[in-house]
């Protein structure tokens, strides 16, 4: 089976992870957010698309799901003592990334490419396809005003209350050629347990990307387990923009776009709620503890995948 | 007493530091090499500059004379991994320098603003000046063809055969504002036993510098000792050239530009001969193997200055 993985940061990389144990290289592909992606110090970083890679080469820091493990901080002490800021954490090891990606832009490479041989180096061997080589900015609106994304997640910890998102450049930016490819040619999308808004939501703002995923089965894994975000903040931003913090509440934000979704087990008595949106479910634990947890959870979504019908079945 | 000390890389930076002990910030001022800058790795890379900031500043590395003392190398390792060429060692805490500054300049400030900002910050109290804010490649032209002096010196551990130099864009640079208001207020200006063709040589050529040297009270110390470079290509560059390897050729160089010359005991018996080019002498112990070696030559250097004439009396 041909699958195509959609994923934000750390929760998202984990599935994608369990899946690529389950898949051949040529079976998955990973479509990764780059509304997150900065400048920084003159270097072009791209959060998510960074984690993915390293959580796929095996090398990801288990303690934060940021970064390399075992990195050391000498350039950030150095960098901040020449009065550089320092609220980003940028590991010694992970700024090479940073350092080549920029170089390979900087000489007329696509940010699809410069991925493409960051993974390679690092051994990750399913392909990470940045969503797009245009630039996509996430802007959190909130009660003290837009804020980068950078800004309001990284230098000021979530903190200002979230009335809404915009993606600036997302109107004429384009899904990436590769992207497109993989999409067309899944014969199933996972949206992985990512943050619906700030994650998967630059994703499926792109031209055409709904009604790709929508033509074909697609699975929605919440990333809303007990009333709570297992990590980032999915549900303070639910809460803030006046919608339940429940996985019910996800399945609504894919309504019309996968047909199927599955909720932890904690979260059994949604079900209903959710197989009434016209959605198939499945009910069972969505908490990756350990790799072995990564690829428990992929096989049953694989094995899940076979029940679900695309949620649009006319013409996408 | 003002001075101003003219230097490339570590035999430079020593005196400069030797100096510095012995001077106040507001009486010294090193104007240093920017020939051997380049990018790598899309990062502006100062190597002198670097050198003389981090000896100012007694952070530099006491085995190499390059880089800081106790740096880890994480980053070129990794960088390495991702296929970025790693021939340049750049350490973590160095690294923190080069993305600063390609970061200021990026912000439009000129090389001599960046470099004031690093000195301060990394508390070198005496101003650090490049010689021009305006690019200067040095070429060196050898019997594999033209080669970028990074290249040569670090990638080609200088084997080549050396049969000239050229620097690439000092007939439209300009020396530096500063750089020119230090020099044309110097009551001293002392040339460092750096390498006369690929550090001080650049510095040289840009245009008026080598007036208004000859218009004051200019002492050269030799790089040479004993028929040896202590450190760098300077008596192989000699050989190659067809001159000797002696205190002695140095002085030849500088006729017409210093009225006083420094030679190592070593080399006493040479010393009538650059007597005979129309320059004081002074013979003493050269080489600093400790900073109280350093400061006790720029004592040296300082004292030998009361009776050292401008080598042009006339207008200059």
């Amino acid at each position: 089976m041909r699958v195509v993985a959609l994923a934000g940061g750390v929760g998202g990389a984990k599935l994608a992870h369990g899946l690529a144990m389950a898949l051949a290289p040529q079976d998955l592909a990973v479509i990764v957010n780059t509304g997150d992606d900065f400048d920084h110090l003159g270097l072009r970083i791209c959060p998510d698309v960074d984690t993915v890679t390293y959580t796929l080469a095996g090398i990801a820091n288990p303690e934060t799901g940021w970064g390399i493990a075992g990195d050391t901080f000498e350039f950030l002490a150095a960098s901040g003592r020449l009065g550089a800021p320092s609220w980003f954490r940028i590991g010694d090891r992970d700024l090479a990334t940073h350092v080549e990606r920029t170089r390979r832009l900087a000489a007329g490479q696509s940010l699809t490419e410069a991925t493409r041989a960051v993974a390679a180096a690092l051994d990750a061997r399913h392909p990470v396809l940045p969503m797009s080589d245009d630039p996509v900015r996430t802007l959190v609106e909130t009660d003290e005003g837009t804020l980068e994304f950078q800004e309001y997640f990284v230098a000021r910890g979530c903190e200002p209350r979230v009335t809404g998102f915009r993606f600036a450049g997302v109107d004429s930016a384009q899904p990436s050629q590769e992207a497109v490819a993989a999409l067309s040619a899944a014969e199933l999308v996972v949206l992985c347990p990512s943050n619906p808004f700030v994650s998967l939501g630059p994703i499926l703002a792109l031209a055409g990307v709904k009604d790709l995923i929508a033509a074909r089965p697609a699975i929605a894994v919440s990333p809303i387990v007990g009333g709570e975000a297992l990590k980032g903040p999915a549900a303070k931003m639910l809460l803030e923009l006046g919608l339940d913090v429940s996985a019910e509440a996800v399945a609504r934000l894919y309504q019309g776009l996968v047909g199927g979704f599955v909720l932890d087990k904690l979260d059994g008595r949604q079900e209903p709620a959710v197989a009434a949106l016209g959605m198939n479910t499945l009910v069972t634990d969505t908490v990756m503890r350990s790799d072995s947890g990564r690829r428990r959870l992929a096989d049953a979504v694989l094995a899940f995948a076979g029940g679900v019908k695309p949620a649009h079945t006319g013409a996408g």
